[in-house]
């Protein structure tokens, strides 16, 4: 099983709420770092424990994926009621588990100055 | 030239205010999204105007690159001032130039919620 494949796999998986599916494509020894509030979460079990708790009705789209080698890339888009996360994530594979994990999740806003001249919205 | 070293150059080029080598690795149709704000950036010269005038004295560091074929990825942190950013870009490359982008920047801050159980803070 290819890198890009084991990490679709997993958003894939958590999307379908099929938790022990996300499981068995995670290392027992995962570490995830999340750097923008600065937390590291260790172990596949607690990856598991606190994805599976996050609140509210959240939905993934899985944008798109690359592989590199043992490495992979996802951009993902999670829609949790009205707020729309952009998330991105960077993974080591092994043994077709995932062993190195950096996520990140980019919020919605509007541009914080005026660069209309080179940028439409859309 | 392979995807991830086009991706990685225009990075570098940035922040080595080297605006005619990171403009070399952009067509000239190029388009770049950014879907946090939904802007839409046409062409390799609006790209490099837009850049070369983000305010602030901002530093770039290019954490990791994956290349797929003609598909690139990069992760990146930008300090700025007391701000930073952890950016990821999501390209497409042909003959030596990024043809499609989407960027995304994640702001730092706190844990939304009391995850701790899970996660150490780091």
């Amino acid at each position: 099983m290819k890198a890009a494949d084991v990490v679709r796999g997993v958003w894939e998986a958590m999307e379908a709420r099929d938790w022990a599916r996300a499981r068995s494509l995670l290392s027992d020894d995962l570490v995830t770092d999340w750097p923008q509030t600065r937390e590291r979460i260790r172990g596949g079990d607690n990856f598991i424990a606190l994805n599976s708790a996050y609140p509210g009705d959240w939905h993934i789209t899985v944008e798109e994926t690359l592989g590199d080698g043992d490495r992979a890339a996802v951009r993902a888009t999670i829609v949790n009621g009205a707020e729309t996360f952009h998330a991105s994530g960077f993974y080591e594979v092994r043994d077709g588990r995932i062993v190195r994990a950096v996520e990140l999740f980019a919020d919605p806003g509007t541009p914080p100055y005026d660069r209309s001249r080179w940028a439409e919205r859309y």
